[in-house]
């Protein structure tokens, strides 16, 4: 069994746990491999596999980082299949499932292969420009359509399954997963959503209607976003990682991913336990 | 085929809306009943049926009136798989499907049966006091435990699929249907949810914890409410029509009906056009 | 200097609290006095005096309790120019100024006369009925006006020295003052208001038109609201405490008091780092 | 007297508008002026006036355009106390005073001297790079501290006259007079403040906790906030016109002004019906 392991290279401490976390998989009897280029920066060039190489190899991938980190490596597992377990080295992660002081347990539960997997709903977004795809990325957590900071608003038209739905000017539009409904969703008041449901979580950010309201649609909708402004200020966000510069009358669609994210647990505390617990201590 | 027409007797302008749909669906060779007390007090003692014998005997139910009037007729037609048809004679009606201009030819339609049938999930309340059950009713729209008037508030426990959500004192919660998503619920700043979802909404009422925000869960999860308070000012409320008095220490249990609301479609206007044109004009 | 204590005679603890605070007061010189009916029930007879007699004879009050013992001292007070000191007895006091550990140092600081005191608006209500005035009563923290539990909702009109300023349906009105917006208004999605500005805030309670906002008005202004309603389920509230049942078409006519109430302080710490604290830990 | 004429060159009609303004003020008697760059683009040369001499020599202003027209004049006008009358031009002006129809009586009154001015609150905001002020410019509306669309989040420490008051992760904070509360302020949750009020606003934008709230403060305390971010994207926006970029560990403080802005006003329609009509109708 070949496990994957995806440090945040820059975060402090890593170079520690990456140490005991590599030993200890191969005391287990594990074979391990790390992305090349982060093989080499912490230290281990025996272990380094290129990138494309590693996901068709391994069986399992582990995170070392916070959300940030599980998120980017679930949305490239995702097609390939792998379960991704994330080893929480942030403050506080809503979405990694290991806790630094669980990780020795958590480590020799997946080599037995004593976890479950829970699928996430990804979001593949497209941008069209003048009628033509220009760019086409997936999203764990969210797509954001929004402003820059030295723009005053956009207007956008928003279109569920080909209805106009609402037209409003805002700052941007937040598009979030069931699991991206505890991230940037929340912050611009949107609902908290149970991670196994089949919805998609549209939320303004800053709408100039007062009535504009989070609204929740079935994941196998199709959401269309035209933008309209004045400017070229006008960016879309992906899980807060990937950005594309957007132009006026741009047009995003935003489509169920055909893969799942999957995300391993171990732990058998509930999700409205573990979601009330974080929310309430960390917010 | 027999059509049971459920007016809201005290509204206004009920008798002559009453004469015409009575009129346009004898001539379209219909038959047509109403609740026998409603009928001795509109002037057609011949139509009049017992409620009980009328759900029994009837295809269809037409409702003049409100959203109220249709609400409390598809909780007791549900049951018995009766369809239900809104004709609107209210101010804003988020659920009734047919405008005043528009109803010979709804009716028309409807003789014909020239329509579809839209399925709305509703809950099922009990109240348990001391371990036993003492009230029981269904909900097309909400289930909403609250504080009265003279009371300061109530704190709630909340338990979906037995673990613990929520703690928080508050003036009280809202259960939602998607159907019930336009209604009480947005009022207390929750999402507009798309009517065929198969979730349930919690709204908090004015939460005392600022935290507290609306989660959407599957409709298959059993949500268990648990009250608090120094006082005995607290109710269960069903669709903002059914009311029980509740007492501290009372256990309140929604769960999915096993029965659906039935709503007759005619418009082919889509949903989000639908709700958007009235959040916008109405609100 | 005599010293008025108002101790909250149900709250747990308490006894043992009062003996320490008579003591402490007595051998730094004060006289002490405490309302006769508590005097009685707490064991120390010879030190009631009649309440209305007490509030003429005292330099300062001292409540035992929470915020709620507090503010009803303080209301009573404030007619007489009488400073309040708060010590907190309760959970989490946004008004008390001591808290348990810190009690025998502020005993001594208030024989010695080193303090400040705070000024607070306070707010007169009076009840119109048919064009009579039915009921006038005075509030620190807020006037509400809200329907009862068995009720749908009511609609209100308000008015800012006479101008018609809103008219919406809705389960109520929040009208208070700055010492009052860290209370039920903070709850129903009011502003923090800083305690020295000469402000109203009014909010309304799940207003059912999406637009309707807190609003920050002059405390020199008048508000009025005129409750409509086809029901008798409608309660006007002043600080949680005083309770009068309101009719379809009364009017409640809002004004700033002619009394401040006067809160005892020794913290240096700013409001704004005191309120931060208390919201960060106990919401 | 000398009436400066101040047109949003760019705005469709204006050639139409300008040239009545224009004749309708020489006909009443009026000198007229126009910024030299704007008189000559719209084809009047002759009344063309340096900018800064016009503000020396004028005793009036009047802008055609929207509240974006509104407010750019008013910042320049208010150190030489020129008070200000907004046509507007745009959709829906929620400053501007004299709506199209109404122009040539508003003229017509501006000349005969029959109309009031109300002074409305302006601040000043300096950004402090490295100990030394490095930008100082006023604002009308609104002081904006916001993360770029680029960047993910920026964390915000707020002080109040020197105190912590908040401490958290955001996209942004507004920092708005009571006639800014009404634009960009409310759009991110904040309350609506009666024009008059001596105090300031302070909204923040999609914050990463829940418990942040708007908070009001008096007008003469000071503010200010210390931005940390790992990004460089983030900018300071004054009136959503002025902009400019800002480094993690800027500390940008805003003061009251010394100056006024000076608003004509010649409608007796209060201000709260006037916001209220603007609210439903055009949000």
């Amino acid at each position: 069994m070949k496990i994957g392991i995806f440090p945040h290279v820059q975060k402090q401490g890593i170079s520690a746990v990456l140490g005991l976390v590599v030993q200890r998989l191969l005391e287990r009897g594990a074979e391990v491999a790390l992305p090349a280029d982060a093989a080499e920066e912490m230290g281990y060039p025996e272990l380094g596999v290129a990138r494309e190489r590693m996901l068709k190899e391994i069986a399992v991938a582990v995170t070392l980082g916070g959300d940030g980190t599980l998120l980017s490596t679930a949305r490239v597992a995702a097609p390939f299949g792998i379960p991704v377990c994330g080893i929480n080295m942030g403050q506080l992660g809503f979405l990694t499932e290991v806790e630094p002081s669980e990780v020795n347990q958590a480590l020799d539960r997946l080599v037995a292969g004593q976890y479950s997997i829970e699928e996430r709903l990804m979001l593949d977004a497209s941008i069209f420009r003048q009628g033509k795809s220009i760019f086409v990325s997936s999203a764990v957590n969210d797509v954001v359509v929004t402003k820059g900071g030295f723009a005053r608003m956009i207007r956008l038209n928003l279109y569920i399954d080909g209805q106009l739905t609402a037209n409003y000017p805002a700052d941007g539009l937040i598009i979030a997963t069931p699991t991206g409904s505890t991230g940037y969703s929340l912050s611009a008041g949107g609902p908290i959503v149970s991670p196994g449901l089949k919805v998609i979580v549209l939320t303004p950010i800053c709408p100039h209607t007062l009535h504009s309201r989070s609204l929740i649609v079935a994941e196998t909708e199709e959401i269309k976003v035209t933008v309209y402004a004045t400017h070229q200020d006008i960016v879309l966000t992906m899980d807060g990682q990937t950005v594309h510069a957007l132009q006026p009358n741009d047009t995003i669609i935003v489509r169920r991913s055909r893969y799942r994210a999957k995300f391993i647990r171990f732990n058998r505390a509930g999700y409205y336990e573990t979601v009330y617990t974080k929310l309430t201590a960390g917010r």
